[in-house]
C-alpha cells in the first residue's frame, strides 16, 4: 500500500506551504512570535484545528489550550499513537521550531486518510502551546497537563505585564478547572512521537537529513558569584590583586575542560558581569552562569563533582570568595528503545541510502513530558546551519519530506507489529 | 631652624581639619564629587585661595581654572618651586585623592611664614583643577596648560549634557583666551613636587608611611572584540563550538599572566561583554577591555608584542575572529632623579626609622605635565586599604602629617642646596 502514498518531495511541499499559512500568525509584525495563550497563539490554534479537520482528524481546543486532533482506529480499545509538538515560538523564533512537527502529523494523517489506510490504532495530532517557557514562569506546561503533572501552582504564574496565567488562559478561551481532566491514564498512550527541527549542528556537520534522538539531556544551571577585591588597574600590584574576573575566567575555561572530557556533554557560560565593569578597575566581584548537560545522569553528577572540586580549587588559590546557587535541574529523560527501533526501521523504509543516527537532545522538548505517561521517541531533521530560536533557522524542504515521510513509514511500521 | 616648625602630627591635625573644611563643597550632597569647572569646583577654589592667603601667599585663580598661589624669595631672578596637586575629584571620591597634595602646599608655606623662614627661591602652591578627566575629554588640561600643551580643541569638548568645555569655564569664571599665556618658560620652575596619597596598597603592605615614586608608568589601552558563533548551550556540541567567551576567558588570563612576568608591571580586563549574554546561549561574541603598565616603555612595548602574539593564536586555534584596537597610550614618564634624592632627604630627616621606599606610580598624575616644563617628583602616602576613587580611601592623621612635614623638610633641603 506503500506505493499509495505521497512521496518525501511531496510531503516537503505540502510542510513548507503548511507553515507559510501557519507563521502568518504572530505577536509581533514581522517576526515569528507567538507567545502562549496570545492573540496569535488562538489564531494559530484556530488554522490547526482547521487543517485537522481538513485531514480527516475530529479536533477540540483543550482545557489548557492545546490543539487535538484523533481519528479513530479500525477497532475500539487500542491505545493510541500520539504525533506532537508545539505551536507556541520564542520572541522573534525560527520557522520551523515545533511548527513543524505539528504540520507533520496533519500531513501524516492526512496522507494515510488520502490513502485509504485505516490504522489498527488510534491516530492522535497534538498542537502543545507552552513549550518554549517566555511568556510565563512554566516550562512544558500544556505537556505535563495531558501527562498529569500540571502543578495548579503554574496558574498563578504571572507574565511581564503582571498577567495571571489563569486569566490569560480563560481569556484565551481555556478552562483552569478543566485541565486536571486532561490526563491520560497510563497504558492509553502506545507512542508519543515528535518530529521537531535539530536545534544545533551535529546532523549538518555529518551530512544527514534525520537523526534519531536517544535521550533528552540531563541539565543542570547556577549561578556563581566571585568576590574578590575592586582596585585601580594601574597601582595594584598582580602580586597583591584579588582579581574577580581572571579567577572567574578560569573557572569558565575548567567549565569547557569538563565538559569536554565527558562524553556527549556540554557545559557553558553565557551571562559574564564584572562589577564595577570599568576599564581602569579591577573587577571586585564577577557574576556568571553555568549550565551543562549530559545524556545520563551519572555523567551529570560527576561533571558536577568535578566543577564544583575545581571552581573552589581555583577560588582558594586566588583568594577569591566563591558562591554557587543551583536553580535548575532536570533528570535525563531516555527514550524509548522500542519507538527507536521503529523510527530506525522507518528511517530505513524511506530510503536504503539514509543513515540511522542516533543523538542525544540537549534542548527540552514536550517529549520531556509525555516520556512520564508513554513510551516516547523523537525524530530530529537536520538545520540548515544549526541555529535556531533565530529567524536565521532554516532547513530544506527536501528534509523536511524526508522526515515526514519516514514519520510516515514508523506509523506504518508501528501498525505492522499491532497484527 | 628646623625646632620653629610644627611636628607631623601638628600637621597632621592641621591637614585632616583643612580637608574637613575643602571637602564641604561637592556636586553631590552626602558624597564628594568635585567635577572640573562645577559650583562646587568654584567654590573650593575660592576656599583655597582663601587658604592660601591666610597662609601669607599672593593667590589668584587663572584663566584655566586652578588657584595659583605664590610668594616671592629672598632675592628676586631665582626659579621657583612649586608645590601642587588637584581638587577635582571623581564622582564619589575620596576625602584626600588630589585634596591633600593641595593641602600640604598651603601647610607647608603656613609653616614656614610662621617660623619666619624666607626661602632662597619663589615658593609657589598650585591647585589644578582637571586631573580626574571625569567631565570633559580632556587629561590633565589645567596642569597641561602650564606646561604649555594645552590644546585649544579641548576648548569644543563637550560634557555628558552637551555644555562646551570654553563655556562651562567662561560661566566659571574663566577666560579661554588667556590659557596660552598660563604657559610656563623652561627653566622658570626649578622643582614641581606633588604629595598624593597612594591609589594602591604597596606602602600599605610594606607597612611604610611614605614612599617616593620613580616614574609614573607607561600605559597603554585597547577594546578587543572576539567574534565567534552564538549557538544554543544545551545543542551544539563542544568540538563544533565557536565559543568567543572561553577564547576572551583565555585571553584575560593571558593578559595576567603576560603581566606577571614583567616587573612592576600590571594588566586588567575591567570590561567584559558577552553578546546576547543569556544563560542558554553559548557567547557568540565578547567586548573586553585591555590596560596594560609598565615603568618603562620598552617593557610596554614588549608586553603588546606578547599580547598580540598570544591572543592572535589563541584566537586562530579556536577559530574566532580577533580585532584589537589601542585608543589610548601614554610614554612613561620618569621622576626627575636629584629631586627624589631630596625627597630622600626629607624623609630621612623626618625620621630616622623611615625608609626611603621607591615606587612607580600606575595611575596617571598632574607631575606628568609638569615634568614636560620642569624637574619633577611625587611623594606618596600610605592608603589604609589600598583603596582609592572611593569614599572608602583612608588614612591616618598621622601618616599625613608625616608626609607633610617631609615635604617641608625636602623644601628646606633644596633651599639649603641653593646656597
Amino acid at each position: 500500500m506503500t506505493q499509495m502514498l505521497p512521496s518525501a518531495a511531496v510531503l516537503g511541499a505540502r510542510a513548507f506551504a503548511a507553515l507559510a499559512g501557519l507563521n502568518r500568525f504572530s505577536d509581533e509584525p514581522g517576526k515569528l512570535t507567538r507567545l502562549y495563550l496570545s492573540p496569535a497563539h488562538r489564531q494559530a490554534a484556530e488554522w490547526v484545528k482547521g487543517a485537522m479537520e481538513v485531514a480527516g482528524l475530529s479536533a477540540f481546543i483543550d482545557a489548557a489550550g492545546s490543539v487535538q486532533g484523533r481519528r479513530d482506529g479500525a477497532a475500539a480499545g487500542h491505545p493510541s499513537v500520539m504525533i506532537g509538538s508545539h505551536i507556541d515560538t520564542v520572541k522573534d523564533g525560527g520557522r520551523f521550531d515545533g511548527n513543524l512537527g505539528v504540520v507533520a502529523g496533519i500531513l501524516v494523517a492526512q496522507a494515510l486518510r488520502d490513502a485509504g489506510i485505516t490504522l489498527p490504532f488510534p491516530l492522535e495530532v497534538v498542537a502543545f502551546g507552552d513549550e518554549e517557557n517566555v511568556r510565563f514562569p512554566t516550562h512544558l506546561s500544556t505537556s505535563e497537563a495531558l501527562a498529569g503533572r500540571y502543578d495548579p501552582a503554574w496558574l498563578d504564574g504571572r507574565d511581564a505585564d503582571g498577567v495571571k496565567l489563569s486569566d490569560a488562559l480563560v481569556a484565551f478561551g481555556g478552562n483552569p478547572a478543566g485541565i486536571p481532566a486532561l490526563a491520560r491514564k497510563p497504558g492509553s498512550i502506545r507512542a508519543y512521537l515528535e518530529l521537531h527541527i535539530e536545534q544545533g549542528p551535529v546532523l549538518e556537520a555529518e551530512n544527514e537529513p534525520v537523526g534519531i534522538v536517544t535521550t533528552i539531556n540531563a541539565q543542570s544551571r547556577a549561578r556563581v558569584r566571585i568576590t574578590g577585591e575592586a582596585g585601580h588597574a594601574g597601582t595594584v600590584p598582580m602580586a597583591l590583586r584579588k582579581d574577580a574576573l581572571t579567577a572567574a575566567a578560569e573557572m569558565a575555561l575548567a567549565l569547557e575542560a569538563i565538559a569536554g572530557s565527558h562524553e556527549l556533554a556540554v557545559g557553558t557560560v553565557g551571562v559574564f558581569r564584572p562589577n564595577p565593569g570599568a576599564t581602569n578597575v579591577v573587577p571586585g566581584a564577577v557574576e556568571f552562569t553555568i549550565d551543562f548537560r549530559a545524556p545520563k545522569n551519572e555523567t551529570l553528577a560527576s561533571m558536577e563533582t568535578a566543577i564544583r572540586a575545581r571552581f573552589a580549587e581555583i577560588a582558594t588559590r586566588r583568594g577569591v570568595g566563591l558562591d554557587i546557587v543551583p536553580y535548575a535541574r532536570a533528570e535525563a529523560v531516555p527514550m524509548d528503545p522500542a519507538l527507536q527501533e521503529a523510527l530506525a526501521a522507518g528511517v530505513t523504509k524511506t530510503g536504503s541510502n539514509l543513515a540511522t543516527r542516533r543523538l542525544p537532545s540537549g534542548a527540552g522538548h514536550d517529549a520531556m513530558s509525555m516520556a512520564a505517561v508513554a513510551p516516547a521517541a523523537m525524530l530530529f531533521v537536520r538545520n540548515e546551519k544549526g541555529i535556531s530560536h533565530s529567524p536565521l533557522e532554516n532547513m530544506t524542504e527536501a528534509d523536511a519530506g524526508i522526515a515526514i515521510r519516514v514519520m510516515l513509514e514508523t506509523i506504518l511500521e508501528l501498525a505492522e507489529r499491532s497484527k
